[in-house]
């Protein structure tokens, strides 16, 4: 009857380290807002995946590149970002025509997602071939895919990069 | 620089069997409804997981089951029991109280929550021991975790089945 035990969970635990010092406010921000939404704030117009199979499957039928951004609620350097994201019409434009778009506030248990460990906020480019673009970094030498707002025009400039495909189909 | 290959992805295609005769109206709902949510009109007011593994961690951290429910946009049987699901103040207020929730329009890697293959609308249940509930099953032999309206009563006794924990901890 019982279909046995599942995989063992290794990586589950939603990376509590984050980026520089988080204050923790977690209790001022218990209460749910309804309905929840897939953007969770970082572009309310985009067209957000749910899941990295999801995601995944996109980009390569799509030969679009994947953008994931690992964030926390409660972490005050992703609330920045996603505020800085989520106004530049810069960002938000070429995200929405340009990029398959993922944010998530769990790990997957895919390692390569962390090339340099789980920490947020995190931003990941994954080429539509499928290979995770980890020579696309910033400047935190300790933390190779972090961003601070300061950090925008180098985001942007990432995600210039992550358009030219590793792979040109055709 | 490259980070190589990411794993081969053997079951990304959305399951494109649908229980009983699917009709095709994708092209009538091509709009997207902005910004989406997470329960995809399985019940808004609902607190629904985003991802596989969030929905495991939490099973097992709260000691609750979890409920997957496979369905697709353009399959009107999914549709039905969203109907069904989403109105019935019982199975609301189960949900609500006692269950994990997850509801996923495409597979995860993970063939444990296919125990009869990839169909929907699919109705699975976990146990908090991270055990697939395969024991708990509706009424059609040929698709042993697919539930019609007409199953309701079934459904709801199935979740009371599901609550029943197999192994008490503490």
């Amino acid at each position: 009857m019982v279909k046995g035990l599942m995989f063992v969970l290794l990586v589950l635990v939603a990376a509590s380290s984050s980026f520089g010092k988080p204050e923790n406010n977690s209790s001022a921000k218990k209460e749910n807002k309804f309905p929840q939404t897939l953007s969770r704030g970082w572009g309310d117009e985009l067209n957000w995946t749910q899941t990295y199979e999801e995601a995944l499957f996109r980009a390569k039928s799509s030969n679009k590149p994947l953008m994931v951004i690992h964030h926390l609620e409660d972490c005050p350097h992703s609330q920045a970002m996603k505020q800085i994201f989520a106004n530049n019409k810069e960002i938000q434009k070429m995200a929405g025509e340009d990029f398959i778009l993922l944010n998530l506030v769990f790990e997957t248990s895919d390692k390569h997602l962390a090339p340099d460990g789980q920490y947020v906020p995190r931003f990941i480019f994954v080429d539509p071939s499928l290979t995770v673009r980890a020579d696309i970094t910033g400047r935190y030498g300790n933390r190779l895919y972090a961003y601070e707002p300061a950090d925008l025009d180098l985001l942007l400039s990432n995600m210039k990069k992550a358009k030219k495909l590793l792979k040109t189909e055709f």
